[in-house]
């Protein structure tokens, strides 16, 4: 029996019920965070429940209880039985139950919580083969920087990678590549690594923050400025990153190969150094 | 007791619950549509249905009992006790319940089928006296042409004019003047009736198109031509329209008072006409 949260309680995931006037079913009127569960801690959580203040506070959602969040996440891998796996737990919140119109429930109404864990296995091989993804105009709203439920636009624009035998699909707006569809992407040109820098045009990707201090520390020229999509050619390695993903090679990007077609050296340095922190925190 | 429809059956409406794992909840992966109920009759449901099914379509959800709406919608009417109401029938179809994962359910998943109605009182004072509406460059994504639940754009700027005391936000985009946040916008320019021609940037309204329809047979000049906005001075007159609101003229937009600051002799017509036309289909 799979055990979930719901409105401050654990119970058997069949028992939720989401009522058909939250306005997160109604109006995609939410947000959320998916955290990493490494057999034993949470990847960097104390930056997801950062960004989920911060999205709270973007739809003016008032949810006082995000702190509370890293306990009952624990609470939802003891009871799964995923202490020993690797796991991911996803929180979502929503700003509650309201007859149907468009502006904010007035009186407020309380914020729908609802979270649950599952267990995986990671697909490690396409961190050492890389993948291919495509590109293709960002047909998202200009406020990607909050981490909103409203992800139809991503969810058929990764549909469309799929269906072309694609891992992801990359967005471009206004010839700039912006990141993919529920992942960064970090490009080299001569050396230097550049991702997209923060703006409300991208999601600020905790990994994507945590492998630009990787970089660094590793002595790695950065630069967070978009690349545009015509200097694809001068790409000589990609990689995204997200939660599950980690870092990912690419070796394939809108139809060019990158460098020789294999994941690059810095793409590698960085893969393994944050395989290394890992590591390093299990320990 | 209010009575509703879900995925086949009329039911209490609290007995409705939708799944934490619906798509419609996890990913905005829906579409809906209101219809008029006008004490007689659903004001062109014939148009919501095709319009409806074109949703569908664009976002491939398989739904093949589009066609059964204008009977549970009636139910709902008749088991609600609103034939003698003015009221509305809501209708949301999500691409249905699977485990989160942004690709589509493979294999297919049902859809959810999710309806109810509800009676109300018609402010028809506003349809008298015109309403401001605020200006606001539109953040939405560029699919608007779907009528999809990925509405929190359209919440978070109407919820926006609400608070400076408007009774919509009119969108501009790329300097042109789009539509609503949940309604189309006429504007009068030198005697010349202008909308924005159908596309991606604009709901294809159903009043809309009957508004056009009446603009022809009362030998008004019609242009399917966006406004840029700034040309807002040479605007004499404006409506904005929808299922609810019909058509209601606007007197101020974006901070300025259009003509005399009272509704325009073309808006004045297009809206008796309309009001004469319902007038008809109830005798």
């Amino acid at each position: 029996m799979e055990t979930a949260y719901f409105n401050g309680k654990l119970l058997p995931k069949d028992e939720i019920k989401i009522s058909p006037d939250d306005r997160g079913f109604l109006f995609a009127d939410g947000v959320y965070e998916v955290v990493r569960w490494y057999e034993g801690f949470f990847y960097d959580m104390s930056s997801h429940i950062t960004r989920l203040k911060r999205s709270l506070r973007e739809l003016r959602i008032n949810w006082s209880d995000a702190d509370s969040f890293p306990i009952f996440a624990g609470d939802l891998i003891k009871l799964n039985k995923l202490e020993n796996s690797p796991a991911m737990v996803y929180i979502q919140v929503t700003r509650g139950i309201a007859r149907r119109t468009h502006s904010f429930p007035s009186p407020e109404v309380s914020p729908t919580i609802y979270a649950y864990g599952w267990g995986f296995v990671p697909d490690n091989k396409l961190k050492e083969t890389g993948i291919k993804v495509m590109l293709k105009e960002d047909i998202r709203w200009s406020r990607c920087d909050i981490k909103s439920v409203a992800l139809l636009a991503n969810t058929l624009s990764f549909q469309e990678a799929k269906e072309n035998g694609m891992k992801e699909c990359i967005f471009v707006r206004n010839g700039l590549i912006t990141e993919g569809s529920h992942s960064n992407i970090f490009l080299v040109i001569d050396g230097t690594l550049f991702t997209h820098p923060e703006s409300n045009h991208v999601l600020s990707g905790i990994t994507r923050k945590n492998i630009l201090r990787i970089a660094e520390e590793s002595g790695i020229k950065i630069r967070e400025e978009a690349v545009q999509e015509n200097r694809i050619r001068f790409v000589k390695e990609a990689f995204i990153t997200n939660t599950s993903a980690e870092v990912t090679p690419v070796t394939e990007l809108g139809g060019n190969t990158l460098g020789d077609g294999v994941p690059g050296p810095i793409t590698i340095i960085i893969r393994d150094k944050f395989d290394e922190e890992i590591r390093a925190f299990k320990a």
